[in-house]
């Protein structure tokens, strides 16, 4: 695994991102050579990805025959507007986001207890308010609904984060995209300026 | 092109959706034999995907051996709590969404003109108020640095569309979840519930 790349705190912060997000994507070989790619709801724990659902059911058979597979979860912050640095030229036109990809090997879960317990993660994730019994794989209740459901563990042998927030934007037009985005107030603008000032290399 | 198992219609909304969403995931091969599944912005067209920036620029290497990609965009409209039907089974908890996959061809854009008005698409989906002068391949100043960007359109061969808002959920459950979401009154919950309505298969 390389995920030695990122120091701890930059680990933390992957982690923390993807408890926000709630979907991904999950690329996948296919048999006729073209590569698949399925929008799933995900959750991250114990060092692995858990999907599940049946369209993860339709694509477990070709997982077996190939289990490399690829999942990647992204979120836009803003769209950056070429004027808020150039009142002419379309080019500094760009997009500030976070997004973080894993390659590894998916496993099918098969033992109940650990499909309670990915499901638990699942849950805690998605609707953190509660409301649910606690899932539990000697609960009968649960029991039969757990082996019907198809889950999958995403092993991840490579990790890449790329978190874009203007690092490479120095001086009057960094001050001017803060400006900006201060100026437009949208709903995620200032968390952008706050990422802006977090991963600025010069901070 | 298998885009005729929709109809006019649903086409509209298709287009219409992939004006909504920034950004999508572009799956390839790569050599080593693992998916690749990259996060980008992308514009919808004259009947193709255009993808360009220096990431494409980094795969476009790889996309001359092998073309084959699939692209996929996603909206998440709302979590559906397991509460809402359920009060005590987790196993309701689901999530309704949009989302569009296309399989196709990549091909490099090197024409200039073709470059200006895909850019031009770009423009009109990401900065639709404007604020930059008309990009014209015959403005010197546009015409160097579109040569010196990378642009990719991808032309569909299939297409897969699944707006799931459930379709297969019935009767005193169906109102419960539109209550539901009626009361928790989220952003995008008011329009779930008219997602619901519309593509509602007893409607």
């Amino acid at each position: 695994m390389r995920r030695k790349e990122f120091t701890v705190a930059e680990e933390e912060e992957i982690e923390q991102f993807l408890s926000e997000v709630s979907f991904g994507f999950l690329g996948l070989n296919s048999e006729d050579g073209f590569p698949r790619v399925v929008p799933l709801n995900f959750a991250y724990g114990n060092g692995v990805f858990y999907i599940h659902g049946s369209r993860v059911g339709e694509k477990m058979e070709r997982m077996k025959e190939d289990n490399r597979v690829t999942f990647s979860a992204a979120k836009e912050y803003a769209l950056i507007p070429s004027y808020f640095t150039d009142e002419h030229m379309a080019c500094p036109a760009t997009a500030f986001f976070k997004s973080v990809t894993v390659r590894g090997h998916a496993e099918l879960v098969v033992e109940l207890e650990e499909k309670a317990a990915a499901f638990s993660i699942f849950m805690s994730k998605l609707q953190p308010e509660g409301g649910y019994d606690t899932i539990d794989a000697s609960d009968p209740r649960y029991a039969s609904r757990l082996k019907g459901v198809a889950l999958i563990k995403i092993v991840p042998d490579e990790w890449t984060a790329k978190f874009k927030f203007g690092q490479n934007v120095k001086g009057q037009e960094r001050q001017q995209i803060v400006d900006g985005l201060q100026k437009r107030g949208l709903d995620d603008d200032l968390a952008t300026i706050e990422m802006m000032r977090k991963y600025c290399p010069h901070h």
